[in-house]
């Protein structure tokens, strides 16, 4: 099959990738697949991973109960006995893998093979240029599922990308009236188009401005900047992840008092109810596409920054 | 009076400073104060503070309401009108000073100046010697104050050194039989004899055992080992501060969705009933004794691994 993969020599185009259906898992023809900032990441060796990238896709089942059914799938392979997976924490999983990011090729393929306990069947009314979304905005909605958001009301959405803007959504959609803060003008202007409150970061002088800050902008300098807009006895949400050595000083969580929360992986079938009721706009968000076949010039294409 | 002071040549002992009182502050004879890790970091540049340090002590007000009283003394000076102060968070409030590290002189001094709402009786039968440690026990009283420490099972304090012991001892008042992992046998062996787990961190080849960890290590390797220690979606309560520039990459505390909460000063009323209760044994951490005249060298044998 075709695959973009990634080795020691960087990443690369194949065009007849033999591999042997790992036992256990379901065949999904993948229709779509979109790159999101961990790709880059990863392509720079954050996770040190090498094999088939890519975790965001839409596809075709091909075998088990969703057999013909158009399917979303969840990235986290659990082994389904430990303590973390009795107790729903498959995402948590010490031996699990994760698609395109560990032990486990992704979704930059003809084909991808998961468990089929992953598999989300997608509605009809959600078409595949809206369901590649659905990975993202379930990370979205782990926030609201982690934290009780009637609890905050300044909240800061730092990042203007991808994520930042799903993250914003469905923060509106839980009425908390994010403001957004980037360094973009045009990905803010698409923000304000939506009805929602945008600042340029170089315009945010006041510090202790928020209750609640998420920092989505893939940079090692968003948590400084989260620790200054957050109020003392406020929570950052960390999302960020980056292949960076070290982090900042983290003497003002200490000195505020601040709560840092990580946040990962979320509902899948939240997302999915979102799309399908059309609470969440997420064409806008697509602003290339291309080929297999030219996946790599699609990840150079990628890292510019008014690339979604 | 006499003075220990910290300007831009270092460390010095004054034999006669001469302060103007601070207007509508309290005037305290100070009778024994304590060195601790953040006096160390602030001799290295932390927080860029000059002037007098020291903010643990114990001694005599003389004006005010607790005139000819023993009194410990809260370290942070609110303004009083923000909204920090209004909702009864003064020691995040934005204008404070805080005694001996921010605008506002110490306490290893003949004297030191407190607004008289920050002094708080000491009872007869805490003696001087274990009443210089309300403070930082009142820094351990934070973490049940911050917690429901009924939501962790296993706990581990990372630190064996003052602020570790005081938090472990805390721990195991509210039932949590904490595991103390250090890095100094002589230390680990005193937490042991007064009935405490103990383990020396290179033995601690686990990963993800603890539902807790509070890092009282001081030292900027403290949070990679506490996310190595702690269990996915669990919390781990930071308390070092430090002069270094960085920190620690933050991957961990995303992927493992850990919640970090920093903690600072704490409740001194619990402090000094636990005190004067008896439930805290502080006596075995004072390991030298100094006179004033003698504070450069104090500050120096401090630094030293078997001091306390």
């Amino acid at each position: 099959m075709r695959a973009l993969q990634l080795s020691e020599k960087g990443l690369e185009f194949q065009s007849s990738l033999e591999l042997a259906p790992p036992p256990g898992l379901v065949r999904v023809r993948v229709s779509q697949a979109g790159i999101c900032e961990t790709d880059l990441q990863l392509v720079q060796g954050y996770m040190g991973f090498q094999g088939i990238l890519g975790h965001e896709f839409v596809g075709v089942a091909e075998e088990g109960k969703h057999s013909g059914q158009r399917v979303a799938g969840e990235i986290n392979c659990p082994c389904g006995e430990c303590d973390f997976c009795r107790r729903g924490l498959g995402n948590h999983c010490p031996t699990r893998t994760v698609l395109g990011i560990l032990n486990h090729h992704g979704a930059f393929a003809d084909f991808v093979w998961l468990p089929e306990a992953n598999l989300h069947p997608v509605p009809d009314s959600v078409e595949d240029d809206r369901a590649i979304f659905v990975e993202p905005l379930a990370a979205a909605f782990q926030i609201p599922a982690q934290l009780d958001l009637t609890q905050y009301r300044d909240v800061i959405v730092l990042g203007d990308g991808r994520l930042g803007n799903l993250c914003a959504q469905v923060l509106a959609l839980h009425d908390r009236n994010p403001l957004i803060v980037g360094k973009h003008a045009e990905k803010l202007a698409r923000l304000k188009s939506m009805g929602l409150q945008t600042a340029m970061l170089d315009e945010m002088t006041e510090t202790s401005v928020a209750d609640l800050v998420v920092d989505c902008t893939g940079s090692p300098t968003g948590l400084p900047t989260a620790c200054r807009l957050v109020r003392p006895r406020g929570t950052i949400v960390l999302k960020t992840t980056t292949a960076d050595e070290g982090g900042p000083n983290l003497a003002p969580i200490v000195i505020d008092e601040i709560t840092l929360v990580g946040s990962r992986c979320g509902p899948f079938p939240a997302a999915i109810e979102a799309l399908a009721a059309d609470q969440i706009d997420v064409l806008p968000l697509i602003t290339s596409r291309f080929p297999l076949e030219q996946g790599v010039e699609a990840f150079d294409v990628a890292q510019a920054k008014d690339q979604m």
